[in-house]
This record gives C-alpha cells, structure tokens and sequence, in this order.
C-alpha cells in the first residue's frame, strides 16, 4: 500500500488562545512526518543528509486547507503520498483526519538540494527507488 | 496605496540547521503581520478579538511559495493586500521581499468567527470598512 | 520505580544554524514530557485540565543546565521525577541522556491554578495521589 | 547607563490554549533581545558570528522566574545587564515589567564557542570590551 502513516498527537504547544491548533504549528508537525518518512521508508535520515551528505530537501511551494480544527489532545492520523516525482524534486499529499473528519490537506513540493551550492541535485538512485513505492496513481 | 507594509527581520530562531528560514517559522511571521495589520490597519487588535469579543480569524487555506531562501540577518519587506472581502472571510496576499528579489509569496483565506459557537460570523462593519481600504484592484 | 521516563527524538525543527538543539525548544520538548506524565501516570490530561476543568499548571520557575549540545537526529532519554509536593504546586526534575552524557537537567516548578480565577488552587486527591509516587526520597 | 532596553510585544503564537504566554516562547523573545543586544550594542550580529567567524554563543544555563503571567496584546520592557564576564563566558541578567508589575526574571549563562571545534574560545576584545559597558557593579 502506497501511503506511510504516522500518528501525531496534539501537544498544547500547538494550540493557541482560541484552544485550537495554531496554523504554522500544523507545518511543523507535517515536517515532522515528512521527516519521520524519509527516515523510516525512503531510508535516508534528515540527520544523514544535513551532517553527511551536506543536502537538504527545503520547501518550495505548498497548498494547504484546513477544513475543521484540531483540540488539545486529539491524535491526528496523518497520512504521506507521492503525487509526483521530478528530477530533484517531490510532489507531496499529507493529510490528517481524526474521528472520521478531515482535518489537514497539504500539498507540498520539496526540493532536493546541496547545501554546499544550495542549488537544485538530482535525487541519488537509492532515495528515488523507496520514493517512488509511494507514488499514488 | 492600498498596502500595508511591515519589516520583519530573521532572527535566530526562524533559521535551521541549513541555516536557512525554516518554513513553519515564515507562517508565524506572515502570522505577525497580519496580526500587526489587524491592529494598526483594521483597528480591532487579536486581543480585543480574543479576550473581549470572543471571535478569531483562523486560517481556512494557504497558498506559498518561496523561490529563494532568506538567511539569519536579512530584513524582509513584507507587504499585505486584500484580494478578496467575503462575508466572513477574507483573502489576503501577502509577499516578502530582500534586496529585489521575492523571498514569499502567500495567499491566505481567514475566517471571522466566534469563539464560541466556533460558526463563521459576518465581519462587523467597523472591520469591514478599513479592510476594504486595502483592495487591490 | 519513581521515575517516568520518555524517549523524545530531536527533530529538524528543534536545531540552530548551528545544527545543536536552540534551548527554547529544550523547554518545549520538556513540556511535552510533563504532558505525557499528566496524562499517562498522573490520569488527568492537559485537555481535561484546561478543557473541562478549566484548570491549568503553568511555570512559575525554572532552572536548566545544558552540559552538552544534542544534534539532529538523536533520540534522547528522558526522565522525570518529584522533587517536592506543595499544597498547590510540584518541583519536577526532568534529565535527559544520550549515549551515557547528560544533556539537559532541568528543575521546574509549576503550580496548579483555577484558568477562571488565575489563583493557585490545591491539588485535587484524584492527582495528589499519583504524582506522590514519583517522589524522590 | 549600563542597561539595554528592548520593548516586545506579545503575539498570538506567544500565548497558550490558557490566554497567557507559553513558557518556552518567552526563552524565544529572551533569546531575540539577546541577539539584538550583540548586533546593536555589542557589535556583532548573530550572522557575523555563524556565518563569518563560525562562532556562536549557546545558552550553558539558565534560571527563569514567572512571578505573573503575560497576556496577547501587552507590551514588556525587557532590559538586559551584564552581571559577570568571565574568559569565554558570559552571565546575563534579563527582566520584562508590564505596567509596573515584574514578569519575568531570567538570569543566562552564555558561552562563546568556536563552531568548527564545539569548543568554548576567550571573547575576542571587539567584543569583549563593548559586553563590559552593560556590566552592574
């Protein structure tokens, strides 16, 4: 199945004074599974690629909704798809539903680069092959 | 001009490891500068939403990109224009600039409505007046 | 044993240009720990507490010592322990360890207070009991 | 006069699901006035020491004291003094009062370090000597 999960729950360092999660905190969270992603399936750690490698996969464009709120203490179930491998860059779907609701839609293009020249490098073969099992068509 | 503009420098807690903006921390400045517009601008402060009225304008979409990195340092102009005024919402385009280059562009669609029935409620006029001073065309 | 203990990964966003962990986010991954310690062993959750109880445990000191710096992608050992048990306040001891260093050794005190009044107010029986638990001799 | 003042205001992303500020956002703005101290009064900004000198000055410890809570909307007067300079350290004493009333009180230990060996380095005298102006007998 082409879609990695991953459980997040929600901290009160997330919500705001409206007692609902505070937008960029969503962001956060998002990286958090995009990171937790190339970890555990694309096989290459965040650690690996900033401290080793010296690359990096910044943010270039996203698209966001956020149909309903999120409270304190809910668990979201996030869920991660390729939309659409370039080159060296990724087209991303997260999204996070709890209770049945939608609660985030996310698109998301990363963009793989060298730290050193910060310009744009083809993604290695033995990142785009674990990559490309998430592909949704 | 229908513009509200704001310089936001980058601090140290907005960089990361590639020493570059992270990009949740970029929503948390576009977040303070339409906090600073809201006050300065519209003239109903989040705290006055908040903690008097019981309303709040949470965040239904975004759209952004960022087609360069800004670095710890850097001051970046920001600029706010309305595109769209709805009944209870309102879109919003908001783009950041550093030495003639664009760092953000964002599009954003918030919604005005009460903390307490967390249902969308229509602008109240002395909201809706200075607002639509910042249509652009 | 009195001890409760968390495994807390540093993340991309929790680090510095300087690739170490920025110690504001130290204090926000600390806060996440006293979260899950309210909610699993103590049985009352920040959700219940300021959602339903309308009740609140915020910081009123702290002391923190960071002997050496966490790096991306490490998962440290946290551990929380009691120090003191007032009428309406707790001392928290709260470390963190990785590969047999200390990195963070925090003291903290938090008071329990009415989120209506903004007073302290003691600790109902209900939490009293299982934080006395965890109490150090 | 050996004090370094720095108004901050407190913004939505500040406050917690309480109404007040989160703990951790105020080792946030503590850490902006800081790095406003060294590119205003000391003479080098944060970018010249990591992106120049490959130097930088993690926080070693820190004590914090919240004797009141601070709400979205007010303006603290944070000023910051010089209680000790050692070698390659230095302490500082930050405090924030909001009409009239003490809010924060944090005393910080920082340590000038070289990037590239992780180790601690004597304060260069450009710095040095601008740091003992803020010292209080």
């Amino acid at each position: 199945m082409p879609v990695f999960v991953s459980p997040q729950k929600i901290l009160f360092q997330h919500c705001d004074p409206a007692r609902i999660v505070f937008y960029p905190r969503y962001f956060e969270i998002v990286n958090a599974v995009v990171e937790q992603w190339f970890e555990e399936a694309v096989g290459v750690s965040f650690a690996q690629m900033h401290m080793v490698r010296e690359e990096g996969v910044p943010t270039l464009k996203t698209e966001a909704y956020f149909p309903a709120p999120s409270r304190l203490g809910e668990t979201l179930q996030f869920s991660l798809r390729v939309i659409r491998m370039g080159t060296s860059s990724v087209d991303l779907d997260i999204r996070a539903e709890c209770e049945g609701e939608v609660r985030v839609e996310v698109k998301i293009t990363l963009v793989h680069i060298s730290n050193i020249t910060g310009k744009s490098k083809p993604w290695p073969d033995d990142m785009r092959g674990p990559m490309m099992n998430f592909i949704t068509e």
